[in-house]
């Protein structure tokens, strides 16, 4: 699954988050990669928190974002800024991440690419899967974001023309199994069809479909 | 999940087996019996080709059993008797059975008794099931059958008065989970009331629930 | 399983928390409910610290629940009170909820209800579960509670005459499954057993039960 | 994964499937399609033993076929024949087959389409699968497969202009996990390379991985 | 597990054995070899249906054999033959073997060598397995077998004097998973001394861990 | 897997842990077993804060340990003498463990004792492990330790000179299978040695050795 997502960040979120990471202090991005991933990254990387909890509440708060990945946990967003000639060659995310704070290691089970430049305005900068299926590349109006399996080896492009911005972060998924997130994504989309359909009422296939995901949830679920 | 079921041998068959039976060869039930449940079988018990033939053609013809069990394989149905004083002590069925005729083994997930005697014509002899919950006695009308665990201790009540005659077989199920196996009753009740109500056509939610239940079937079943 | 429970509360903690419950402020009860099972939730409902309290230790208290349920936590217990007129229909309980104060979201995989009122002052308001066999009612004594799995679809009946006062919590197992919780209720029942009548020492058998159960638990449970 | 082959049938195979199938009997397509795709399926379809065994083939003796999908059994062929005005709506593939002549029902894992006829010779046709993350469509070169989940809601394309011929099969997998598959493809792909790059000898990474291969098959299989 | 077996064959098969083996039409070892594991194995090897037939009944006449590894499938077995200069280098066992006479492929969990020469009578011919917590050699009686699980990396050493003759084989068992076959022998094995401590009867003890036994076969094996 | 780690504790840190364990307070150690170990139990038993925290930092930066045992979680040392005459008789130890301080249950899937006499200052004391194959017994060096399976049966043998003391500890692993733990072990072994091999550098064989390191610890952790 990957999914892109619309209207993430609006324009004045995506503003504020870009006038604070103007000032922010950014250094050699190998520095937070794994041992073997730091031989192929080639950017530079902020933290900043006020920028971060804005991403983050805006994730949060959109819904198809909760119902298709059913967070149970995200990992403080990370700004990464590729100059011209900077790129991250194909690599692999770590599964188990420090999550900050003394908090216990985060699973990652799904990685979040926020865009916060305009498209038009850097050349290059592809966010590039490999998926079982072949190969995509992903380059998204600057406030909207893509969500991919933290499963899959990918890269950025180099950037060749400009300055490409962006918020990573990754999800600990209350269910981790992907396949399974998508049956619970399926159920839940025709239990909310059937509620609207019949009036707001809840009728026996109503019940029924409900039971069902509550059931797989709770078989499914590690919260 | 103890499921009685209704009308599993119409009037005639039921003559039919009757007759069958009344010149098959009863012998000790407890040479039938695993090493340590034969010490509490005190029955007679036969088999018969032709009994065993309509007996299960009868429940796999009956819907609702077909839905609830997903039988993959049956095996061939035991005639017991119980005569006055007879009884089958407390006991656990073998989990793995031989199937007959060379083929491999087969599992039992489910127990079934179909009830060939009519229940005012015999004192006693209830089918006494202990679920995780309580205990549970069943005495049904000729013709009928109840489709129980066979995960649980069970042992028919001592025949006080008349003759108790009962087919009884286990069913190796597609889905061997009980749980498992509610979760796609449930679904496969629900997309067959949202086709009825639709019209038989098919609606994004009747769907959506499809294409759950044959990813459920395929993820859970052994075929 | 819908496991009775016999005193879990005595006369004096009855007493106790009746009389804390009087004082409190009940509230319209479908304010908690799921969006979809507000609709049919008729009933009054309250919180109460102390009386919570004294709910939750009565249970963690009752050995048979323990053993039967393997708690690992809790959700504060809800006091619901049901009029005449009242009741609550047809629905399923969340899978996931919101435990209070900032702790990670339970999954409920048990349903209890602790009857506070005695069944003769009041008509009515039996608990109504479908289980996958069949339909039960139950309407206990005071101080005596019910544990059935939160799996299943449920109702409170119509209050008739008088008023129907209960205390209602949601436990998550540190084993999900009901089938495997009941193996190991079965292996600890059989190892006290064995340990008892060995005059309390620790036979081949009970070192090979123990072990089994250790390492069953170890191997399916979610501390 | 939506897999698409190159080269399963060569010119000669290709050539003589296609003359078989000029003399063979297609009949209405939605008389083999489950009692909800019925409604849906608008094609003329046939079987013909010496085409279906030559398709068959060629897929076994297909090494990417085999090292992705991992086969344990095919369904035989079906031949599809897509006139002008012809479709086949949305729809799921069931789960479970029958795969003729007596033998146990064939879990559908995989789907697999051959195409037969040259792209340029008709209009419409495509393909399309609803994956996770988004539609595709699909209009090969004769003789090429594609090889995707039955996990998927899918369809074909109205015909607009000529004919569309092509071989439908499906594939019980050996490792009917999805995502398990991918890791032994992988993991199959890892060691193939490393027993070239150390000249066909086994190094002790390469014993490792082989390790890892074989205990995974072995504890995902179904053979 | 590595399970040394003493008595699978008596002295008048095991002469019968050789005496047939005398006889037979022994080959270069190599050609039966996975792709990788022929470059390392430097033997003799033959199959004879009556020899391999008298060590298949031998070994399923064995009561710890069968309580230990839950046979469902026993692959035929090949004999082997190691002159003074021949070992088999390090490899590992190919996860699904075919099993002759069109039967579907074999999963090989349990590897089986049998012992045919006197350990007096050759130099070397250890078998050593390399295990989770360090490296084993066997070297047993003429008629005494060894069971060991496929998933590990194993060879035989050089020999250095004399003849080694033996009979591998490999295991399908009905539950694959080691510790699950752990929980299962001990389970058995405490359910059969219950019995026996009380003269042949059912405790209420007996009766759990045998219905537990029974339910966890149900839940594991796969018949 | 009982493995043995070499160099746990440096002499100096010995040194440190056994005069800060001379003025300890050693009490009866039946107090902290279960209730059935309890009985076997005869040691003395000792904790302290500076002693543990040096024990469980000496182990955590044992590369060897973390890379077998990945460990989440660890029970804090407790530490234990057996003076001439005492034991801990054959016994199992708990699935679920308080890990002190308000913290959940831990989980012990493996135990540690490391080391503290040198082994020729005793008679008697070896830890001896039941395991499925057969039995061993461990004497270790001074500052050396021994990680085992908390799944099996074990004893100290009776001290019959001298004093022996150890330190003993949990570990809830992020990975509660032993044969998955063993897996990612194997690839992490591989993928480090193919690291070292091509110069510190990415080839595509490490990068699919990488990946499914990272997607089978993403499947089966537990953090």
């Amino acid at each position: 699954m990957n999914l892109c997502l619309a209207g993430v960040l609006d324009a004045d979120t995506l503003q504020a988050v870009r006038t604070t990471l103007a000032g922010a202090d950014f250094a050699d991005g190998s520095r937070t990669a794994g041992w073997h991933a730091a031989k192929v990254k080639h950017n530079l990387q902020a933290t900043d928190d006020g920028a971060a909890q804005r991403v983050q509440q805006a994730l949060m708060a959109h819904e198809l974002f909760r119902a298709a990945a059913l967070p149970a946990r995200l990992r403080a967003p990370l700004f990464s800024r590729y100059t011209t000639g900077m790129g991250y060659g194909r690599h692999m995310d770590d599964a188990l991440m420090t999550a900050g704070g003394g908090a216990s290691a985060l699973r990652a089970d799904l990685a979040v690419t926020v865009f916060l430049s305009e498209p038009a305005s850097y050349d290059g900068g592809e966010l590039v899967i490999e998926g079982p299926g072949g190969t995509s590349a992903y380059k998204l109006e600057a406030g909207q974001a893509i969500v991919y399996p933290a499963t899959t080896l990918h890269r950025v492009a180099d950037v060749t023309r400009g300055e490409r911005l962006a918020a990573v972060l990754w999800v600990q998924s209350l269910v981790r199994d992907a396949a399974r997130r998508e049956v619970l994504f399926d159920l839940d989309t025709a239990r909310r069809g059937l509620w609207d359909k019949a009036g707001q009422t809840a009728t026996s296939e109503f019940d029924l479909v409900t039971k069902t995901y509550a059931n797989l949830l709770r078989a499914w679920s590690e919260p």
